[in-house]
């Protein structure tokens, strides 16, 4: 490389975006890149000039790593949807001076589905207007939900914690006791695909009989049926445990949630924001059976457990970081880097690009053969599949009883104002 | 010893709880004892006379390992309160005839401040009957709420886990980006004692500026305060990070969480269930400042995340549960195993024994000096307080990527039957 990287991250953080980060880095400098600049809450940041020059922050190998182990976007998030470009040519020509200004020779761009969005309208723009930067997608989605790659960075720490999280939930609604039984409803991220709510199966094995239920978004929710699986459920069993992905709908395409509580808050690019699945359900459940319920949300730290994440995760994560700088150094642009499984047993898996027009705003669901008939489980294929990718661990560096991270751009500014102001 | 040892764990299970039961089944056997029984939910179970061999379940040091890193109870547990002995003897015979059977010379309780109500009850009564058995209290609270004991087996983990997830989410909060800022609020364990609520405190470090306020329930809630303080705030920063307690009362005593929705559920010693406190809060704040908000609770993980154990937590809850077997074994009655610290750096902790009728129902809360004048966070002190009991890891056993559990004497009686089941 001649020139110079940029890289962001956009979307929802994960528990291995910050790996990605790392692996663009390494290889960025490797390939002879005199600069690697990181755009401080992605697109959104960079059109006000907001980026830092990352070897101000990452000195030594010992960063890197601590840099592996930090949960959530090290350089910042953004939910930021570009115009389309006939409608605002105003705004790629601002982007492309600030990238010209900064001699960028490679644009990459770690997000989901959303975020491959920026990445097709800029190569679109660069093709346009023949300017010579390559712009590479760099997968990145607890969700799972992102076309062509086998899995998405990101999924298997998520999957990893959630299978853990649920089987310690389970071992703790058997150990209590109550006259009429306790069910506890287990809310999952994921709008509409059902990665994540089902390695809640993953807690199922030799010592742990896994969740009771599993209903998935793929599947229309029928709230009656649910009340007659839990009902007969709790005739022979003393501890019902049920999990819900937080986008659940009914036949008629109502979030189950917003039976509950309305839905006030929607994103930029209108998503709605789901909340409140799990305490509606365990609502009902208590009024119809009389029995103890609890509602858990497993919440943010699906997302942020970095102290759980899983090694080849990590591993992959940086490897996409890599790759993408390697695609655009090699004359790629428009393409995401995807994750191409080789084999099962023994896992293998490597990457290649694909084009990002196929990629953006698409969605991958849970195929329907990998839920049972009944549409409240998944199969064993599905377990199959996930089993791999929440493989071996990345101990935390551990200071003073707690995983230590890489202080942020943003906390470091924070903290030299107000050092700056203490000396006045 | 001569005779026999039964143990029963009660109460709120804890990440440690388990390595007290595994304290005391080595202790006994190396003391002697013949047998060592284990009460199936409690002493509700043991007049039921439900109870298992615990050599029939523990037959290796590996299972002894597992034992050690499975959450929850291994007995399981239970929430009952025996009847006061003069108004109801034949429940205490019915008791004792059942230990008699079994040959018991120790009755070894593992609970909080509920179940050494058990303990004392028991005690008296053998008094009363001049009958031999001893009665050893071990304690054991995610709460750290016992009197007389320097903090309880079970915080140190749930202490460790909180101090991690809530850095966790401070992270993810700061990482995103809204036009008015985002407002987390986070809710905790704890009725009437904020232990577990300032350990969220353990996060602030090197790397990360810690939450930035924490309401204990030891100090009444203002919630106009509360609204003026989250404003200021979000003048200076894009993300704001409140911890609340579940137990957080206004000035007339009114639980914030009531102010929500009416609390429906009341357990067997009539504490009410709290829930909603921080999803109440964070209502408000978008109400009154427009802001985007999220609520979390970390609910169950709290006191079932064995996968991130304290080593001082565990080894602490397997030495207690030792001290009991010897205290009964010595002729002690009537009394919990406490811990007593001796030095602060380098940490050093050793057990003795208290009479548990100062110990049985009393609560002990975080003393107001360790808590800042405005009443919003916790001091210096009780963060070096806590910090030594969050010291060091016990790695999860993984298998296939989880962790794994031993497997309880109720799961595999389940399996037992099944099994029998499909042979018909």
């Amino acid at each position: 490389m001649k020139g110079n990287v940029i890289v962001g991250q956009s979307g929802g953080p994960t528990a291995a975006i910050n790996s990605s980060l790392a692996g663009v880095y390494r290889t960025a400098l490797d390939r002879g890149a005199k600069k690697v600049y990181g755009m401080l809450h992605g697109i959104q940041g960079l059109m006000n000039e907001n980026y830092i020059d990352l070897s101000d922050h990452i000195h030594t190998k010992l960063d890197a790593e601590l840099l592996k182990r930090t949960p959530a976007a090290f350089l910042g998030s953004c939910r930021y949807k570009l115009p389309e470009i006939h409608e605002d040519m105003e705004t790629y020509k601002k982007i492309f001076s600030i990238l010209d200004k900064l001699e960028i020779e490679a644009f990459i761009y770690i997000g989901g589905n959303d975020s491959m969005d920026t990445i097709k309208k800029l190569s679109d723009y660069a093709i346009i207007t023949g300017h010579p930067c390559k712009f590479i997608g760099c997968p990145k989605t607890i969700d799972n939900d992102l076309a062509l790659t086998d899995h998405t960075p990101g999924f298997g720490s998520a999957a990893k914690f959630i299978g853990t999280a649920m089987k310690e939930i389970i071992r703790d609604g058997f150990c209590l006791e109550y006259s009429k039984g306790i069910v506890t409803i287990v809310e999952v991220m994921g709008r509409n695909a059902g990665w994540l709510t089902g390695a809640t199966a993953l807690s199922k094995g030799e010592d742990c009989a896994g969740p009771d239920l599993i209903y998935l978004p793929e599947i229309p929710f029928d709230l009656n049926k649910f009340s007659e699986k839990v009902k007969n459920l709790l005739e022979i069993k003393t501890s019902v445990v049920v999990v819900v992905s937080e986008g659940i709908k009914t036949a008629d395409g109502t979030y189950v949630c917003e039976l509950g509580t309305p839905i006030d808050f929607v994103d930029g690019f209108g998503h709605k924001q789901l909340t409140g699945t799990a305490s509606f359900l365990a609502k009902q459940v208590a009024n119809d059976l009389g029995c103890k319920t609890r509602a858990i949300e497993f919440s943010t730290l699906q997302r942020s457990a970095s102290h759980l994440a899983s090694r080849v995760d990590i591993l992959e994560a940086t490897q996409v970081g890599g790759a993408a700088v390697m695609a655009a150094d090699e004359g790629d642009s428009g393409k995401m880097v995807v994750l191409k499984r080789l084999s099962d047993d023994p896992y293998q898996c490597g990457t290649e690009v694909k084009d990002v027009h196929k990629i953006a705003n698409g969605e991958k669901l849970v195929p329907r053969k990998w839920i049972n008939k009944d549409g409240d489980y998944v199969t064993d294929d599905f377990v199959d599949y996930v089993r791999p990718l929440i493989q071996g661990d990345v101990s935390p560096i551990m200071v003073d009883g707690i995983p230590r991270h890489l202080l942020t751009p943003k906390e470091l500014s924070h903290r030299r104002a107000a050092a700056k102001k203490n000396e006045k």
